[in-house]
């Protein structure tokens, strides 16, 4: 007998990748841990966070919105109400109470019974989640029937989904997202991407499209989405809508969110649909909560005993984001005590972000070498770089990606922290970062982004 | 294409079992909305679950430690300490502002350094989790290498782990508990189980102990916690050692909790070793919040990193659970404010569990055909029943397991949930039931189960 070792452990799961907290995440750790401790040489007082959609965190410091969180105080200790009388608005007080009476006594915790986009929603059909990745890891998790299964993952994406499929021994199908055109989604690709699964064996199970895209900031036309679902009709795929980012709008006349549900529906198809939502982003980035939701369309009522009893199997969802989720579902309503505040905090937020992103792309873009998609949802930015062959050389001397290389002599310059492309997926020999649009302080973040990439070029030369 | 159908998904999952939640609960929430909306004509007035050791929950009722609950209150609202002067006390205000301190700044939110039954504690070693099930069924996932691999599982067990292994494609091994000697476990038991996995091909990877007991109640020995190690080294297995009762203890001082970490430390043993724990049971029942942990012994950096890995495509436990398993490891200390109320809230909580546990098993000894181990730790009684040949035949023509059958009937005739030892796997031609020892009111509880007992009797005959 000896220490448990890696050749004792499941080989599917070593194969994970999971760049979003990879090795850049882990380095920008440590010199966050030396500037603490004093005493270091680092070329810069503080290390900037973006490489994680996590808006609440030190150094971004997203204020919380006010009313979930009196809400959350006064569910955690109720006697807080009679010993601080005053404190807490009424529709507060009033919606603690209706909590605690609901809490416990039901043990789904279901949804109050809604409407959206003009089509009814059921309890039955929504089941609340620690996240929408505990979501889509459970749906990943049904659709592998067996290790020829796969499922169209959109390339960049989110690699919660390549690291899930890794885990659930299905294999992911990778389709290009288009970035000449805005980093659309173009049904010919995936098309060409099922083609593909013939030579191979692959039998395509679901497709996932994340809208607003992660990490392009892409969003998706109706028009686009109905031709996606009706490619999912013609080939028998479940439809997986990651849906998290659908109220971070940064031009919401020009570009506007349409659920997939509302297409699915207005068009009466029967393609099985999935749709995910979260309190980590939007103006909550209630990330440390845990909470969310996935909504079923066109799913049997088999599928979902059977999706009750998983789900019930890992207990429950965490209260502390059930609440999260009930004020983003019910925010107080115009005429309420707590709606002014409200509506004041959310307003700043999504303005500070269109202002921030737009700043951002245009900076960006006037760089030699970069070029950015204006990016009218979501948190992100994913420019394209130009390397020189001396900068790849380099990289590949060092192990590295280029776009990794690039990542980290920005962190070890500025200690901005961002994610290489190659971890999300790129077109071979295309070279990407993501970074979040959190950061407040734009002009002397930007200011430093622009003197790396000025000397990184003088160094390694333009490509 | 057609609405999703199960033929269309994962077979394996089908197979899950998960008895908590099963037919009996889902019965008793109907119970429970018939008597919410009136004109009702059951013979009962309120629902009892005595099916999940869920103490804080409506109608147990169990209250919530005091200082977990105000200083989660404070992190969720931080203005709080200045709008409500006076009403936290100093050591609540100082922890939430040392943990507001703390939280964001580090992604992992170790644990501070320890010390515990003699052996250090390193906050690497140390992973927090989203309540023990996530830690469970993230080392069932890296242990199970192929579709061969089995876990050795006591029976009768919690059905977690079947139903986790299940999900996972492994195989459980089950091994007999001695309900004659006070559900001890035998280690002869365990090696007559690997014996037989010979013969099927399964390929052992991993024994399950679960230390208190669920849901037997009983408590291992240190004498025989040694043998298990000795046979965990005899056979390469890992040890996972759920621990998550091991606060719920009756009779400290005739039946203390020893640690498995103190047992294979103290051995100087190679023995691989993961122990989960949970703020969902002992005295804090703060099973909403999920909160836990697992620790690990004699594992190699490299399965360390990997751990940290997955665990981050997860993205993190809840805040909550977090915070509450914070107060678990640093509840308040003698001279601190919060002590006295902390103390007398937890004194009572351990008096009327071991009072209600004794009365309880006491009485239903008493009953014909009905014999109970009296339990020394956790929160429940696994009492067997002797069911006629008559009763058999009519559970069998229902088509129901026989405990089942008596588990229904005792629902609809008294509103108390209990779950049938079915559920949690008993010898062949055996029949018994678990319910948990959180209910107030003893005296009514019992008496409705003696009086159904009696006419269960009365209609089926003794066996």
């Amino acid at each position: 007998m000896r220490p448990l070792t890696l050749d004792m452990l499941n080989p599917q799961l070593q194969t994970v990748q999971y760049v979003v907290r990879g090795e850049l995440a882990i380095k920008a750790e440590t010199y966050r841990d030396q500037l603490k401790s004093g005493g270091h040489n680092l070329p810069f007082d503080k290390v900037i966070s973006s490489n994680i959609g996590n808006p609440q965190q030190k150094g971004l410091d997203q204020p919380p919105i006010t009313f979930t969180r009196q809400v959350a105080a006064l569910t955690e200790w109720p006697a807080l109400a009679d010993l601080a009388p005053g404190v807490f608005p009424a529709d507060v007080v009033a919606r603690a109470k209706g909590l605690q009476d609901e809490i416990g006594s039901i043990g789904a915790y279901s949804h109050s019974q809604g409407d959206r986009d003009g089509h009814s929603a059921s309890p039955d059909d929504i089941f609340l989640t620690a996240g929408a990745d505990a979501g889509v890891s459970l749906l990943i998790n049904m659709l592998i029937t067996d290790p020829t299964s796969g499922i169209l993952i959109p390339i960049p994406q989110y690699p919660l989904y390549t690291a899930t499929l890794a885990q659930h021994h299905g294999r992911a199908i990778p389709y290009l997202l288009d970035e000449s055109s805005g980093w659309s989604t173009n049904p010919a690709s995936i098309s060409a991407a099922l083609a593909k699964t013939k030579e191979d064996g692959t039998t395509p199970k679901a497709l996932v499209v994340i809208n607003p895209g992660n990490p392009t900031g892409a969003l998706l036309t109706a028009a686009t989405m109905a031709e996606l679902v009706k490619l999912c009709e013609e080939h028998s795929l479940v439809l997986l809508a990651d849906e998290v980012y659908q109220s971070n709008l940064h031009e919401k006349e020009r570009h506007p969110f349409t659920s997939f549900k509302k297409i699915v529906r207005d068009l009466n198809s029967p393609v099985p649909l999935v749709s995910f939502h979260s309190i980590s982003k939007g103006v909550r980035g209630e990330c440390g909560r845990r909470g969310g939701y996935f909504e079923l369309t066109n799913v049997s009522e088999e599928v979902r005993a059977l999706i009750y009893k998983l789900v019930s199997v890992g207990l429950c969802p965490p209260l502390a984001g059930q609440i999260g989720v009930d004020s983003m579902v019910r925010p107080p309503k115009k005429g309420e005590p707590s709606y002014a505040l409200w509506k004041s905090e959310t307003d700043a937020i999504h303005t500070a972000l269109a202002s921030r992103t737009k700043i951002m792309a245009q900076r960006l873009n006037a760089l030699p070498g970069v070029s950015c998609v204006e990016s009218p949802g979501a948190l992100y930015l994913f420019p394209k770089i130009e390397l020189s062959a001396k900068a790849v050389k380099v990289a590949r001397e060092k192990g590295k990606e280029p776009d990794a290389f690039y990542a980290l002599r920005m962190l070890d310059e500025t200690g901005i922290c961002v994610m290489p492309g190659s971890g999300f997926g790129q077109r071979e020999g295309e070279w990407h970062y993501r970074l979040t649009c959190l950061c407040p302080g734009v002009e002397e973040y930007v200011g430093k982004l622009e003197r790396f990439h000025m000397g990184f070029v003088q160094k390694y030369g333009s490509a």
